[in-house]
């Protein structure tokens, strides 16, 4: 009772404290960043484009809470489980930040029986992880997901995907890209080829995932020394996820001494088969490549799988760095909607995800590089007085342009100076201003002035909106 | 140790459970929703009604992370800082969900140093709050604000803030509003007057801002029952608190005997009149209303003070409940910015929330009652097959269609039936449709069908992207 009574009594104190400035550094929490207007208009801009080829292909959205039960995150991620945020409990729900917006999606599927969705959903994902923000790594960022729910026709939706994420890169003007193409069950047929035991299959997996960032040796040496693999499952691996092609190398492997035998790799060839011949009909072969070193971390892929990577500049790809780094990834998971079932019933589910954040990361040094100034407000017209005693007058006709649907501005001081007003439109890019002056009231007209001309006409007051609009769609505003 | 063991041992159980399907109650946290496409729809529908009011007066957007530092958000909310939901201690910062966006805000502008800025900011914010789902209350919910930052002459921003909130009402389209001003100088004042304690002013001022919800009687009986106040000052406040009207009772109040001694409250006045002066050259007099029982519990707030409330319809009114709700509300802050800032330098504030989830209620409601169908998809044109064995042909013209910029869909049916391809444009309301079959493939030709009309023309295949944007274009699509 008595530490209950000194815990209220240093509340108290802490309470009072805190309405004093600041002795904190004052910081976004790690790993997290603003984003100011300029930020905020180029992602907008990314995002639109994004959006409208998610439309382009009849996808509706939907909004999930940023934070689930904490149970129907739990098993979903495998070795990644650790990077979740958890909620105090404050005496109530366990909760968790989501880690993706799959897991949400098959949660929402499953709670409201939806049997089939085509759906996009833009929004916020947490992972603790170890930020590295430089490369546009972040623990609070974008997720900008489509998928399609349903039970289809084979490769069907799988390969609307490939071709939803090349017409979104294309579209984003990022450079040269390629996707990466492999499927879980041919992973599976291959580590059975390769004798690796069944309960090793994910970890196995795992580690191969790591390919893209570490060398064959490195991965080797984990297979071996952390997850205890014997060295000849480990080199027959190594042979296989060296490979990469298209149509050829399937009919290849189709015909391998050791896959051919094991059920599902040639189920996973058989859909790869397909996947690339729908591809080829879709236009994109050039901008797909079926690759065994493909694994992808997450559990619950159970098909295809995909990852989009930029190829770089020639003089990169000369010094053998071929990729600069993943902007899309995805696959297919049919298993996961089950999961949350009672009944265990299943929607099959494919989907990609892009990842913006990178593409974000590569504009802006894009932009700074090129010194490309970004206009983030879209005022069309700053109304101004050319002397004093004017105040009301200006808020008067600045009404009448509100009023009217004109994006207006004007200083928030009562007796502006008019070379200041005339700057702060140069300034801010603002194309036109209405200039307001006794003489010219007095005669029913106001000054209606081209910024960056510099030419200025007369507008009558009386038909002010309808005047400035005429001008403004004649300039192509 | 041994219970350091245990509690591994714990973990890796209820891992391996975690796998199987849920055993637990498939669900939302409490107090959160999902969003569906038609749900979606109408809440995107409306917050682009709200950013082109926020466009047109020039506001730029930002965006901060979903949590802060706990010390960011302590001691800016008074006595609702329970209702803040904290993330658990994983090793890391101590953080907590944001609350609202104003504090976020004033982190922004402290931490950035910046002098001036104008932003709208939609996203959401959790409160650990009572949630009354059906009128619209939620624990995450979206917050839409619009805020002005600088040091600018008097009112200027604030009736602004004014004007933006009656153009969004007005624009929405649920009916007559109101919106209340008051001034926290004149309330000080005012409690000042009344031979309040300055000690008891902020939780006085609590008290105050149940009046929309609880009578007057409540209040009083809250004032001098808990919060120790004696009843002769309750009753003064009371006189005053009934008070509500425009510049004449601004007038009345400069002349009231007690208040014009009381320098805060002649200071309150002043600005209350240069207000009401602005909104009625912005037009809006007949929108808006002095009233003092307003108080708004945010204990940032240091100036006006806002809150706009729906009228209800003819029929409540006489029944004397005149106001169905606040749908948004806002006010002046000057001193949040110094709060941040190390040397305790000051940036004004004023800014205001659109309270869009009351709006999406009662539009869903009002839906609901029309049966109105809103279509989610923007699908202008599904590509259907007349017979089997056209599935690449299929495939082959609608990447010419997405290519082309059309929206299009198919089945994910290799073989599907006309008649199904058919009602299913039906139900999804998509236009028109694109039919192939043998016949005309042959001559060069598909067919392209108003799916409403049931109308058929023919469209050569080598100009197909041109014809069918021709046609849409043409017919308003």
């Amino acid at each position: 009772e008595e530490v209950a009574k000194l815990l209220k009594l240093k509340a108290k104190l802490s309470d009072n404290e805190s309405a004093t400035p600041q002795k904190f550094t004052l910081k976004t929490p790690k790993g997290t960043r603003d984003y100011n207007p300029d930020q905020m208009s180029l992602r907008l801009s990314v995002l639109n484009k994004v959006i409208e080829v998610f439309k382009k292909h009849g996808a509706d959205t939907i909004d999930t809470p940023v934070f689930e039960l904490k149970e129907v995150l739990t098993g979903k991620y495998g070795e990644d489980s650790k990077l979740i945020y958890d909620l105090k409990d404050q005496g109530g729900e366990i909760l968790s930040m989501r880690y993706d917006l799959t897991v949400p999606l098959a949660r929402y599927i499953a709670m409201n029986k939806v049997s089939s969705i085509k759906r996009y959903h833009i929004a916020k994902v947490y992972r603790r992880d170890n930020p590295a923000m430089t490369k546009g790594r972040y623990r609070e960022f974008y997720q900008c997901d489509f998928d399609i729910a349903g039970t289809y026709d084979p490769m069907l939706p799988d390969a609307e995907c490939v071709k939803v994420v090349s017409e979104i890169l294309s579209s984003l003007n990022i450079g040269d890209f390629v996707v990466k193409l492999n499927h879980r069950k041919l992973l599976d047929g291959m580590f059975e080829a390769c004798d690796v035991p069944q309960d090793k299959f994910r970890t196995i997996c795992s580690a191969v995932d790591k390919l893209d960032k570490v060398s064959w040796a490195d991965v080797k040496k984990e297979m071996i020394d952390e997850k205890g693999l014997d060295e000849k499952s480990a080199d027959k691996i190594g042979e296989y996820v060296r490979l990469s092609g298209g149509e050829e190398l399937v009919e290849k492997l189709l015909n391998d001494e050791k896959l051919k035998n094991v059920k599902s790799a040639v189920q996973g060839l058989e859909d790869m088969k397909l996947l690339l011949k729908y591809c080829n009909i879709f236009g994109i072969k050039n901008q797909v490549r079926f690759d065994l070193s493909l694994a992808r971390g997450l559990d619950y892929y159970t098909g295809v799988i995909y990852e989009a990577v930029l190829l770089g500049d020639e003089k990169d790809r000369k010094k053998g760095e071929e990729t600069i780094g993943s902007v899309a990834g995805g696959g297919r998971y049919d298993n996961l909607v089950g999961m949350f079932d009672t009944k265990g019933k299943q929607v099959p589910c494919v989907g990609v995800s892009i990842g913006v954040e990178r593409v974000f990361a590569i504009l802006e040094s894009k932009n700074a590089a090129s010194k490309t100034k970004i206009r983030s407000s879209e005022i069309q017209v700053y109304v101004a007085s050319a002397h004093k005693g004017l105040q009301e007058k200006r808020l008067e006709l600045l009404s009448k342009l509100w009023d009217g649907g004109i994006k207006a501005e004007h200083s928030y001081k009562s007796n502006p100076k008019l070379l200041v007003q005339l700057q702060y439109c140069e300034e801010q890019q603002i194309p036109f201003a209405l200039v307001l002056g006794d003489s010219e009231l007095e005669r029913g007209i106001v000054k209606f002035r081209d910024v960056l001309t510099r030419k200025e006409q007369e507008l009558p007051i009386d038909n002010l909106v309808e005047a400035i609009k005429w001008n403004l769609s004649n300039k192509g505003y």
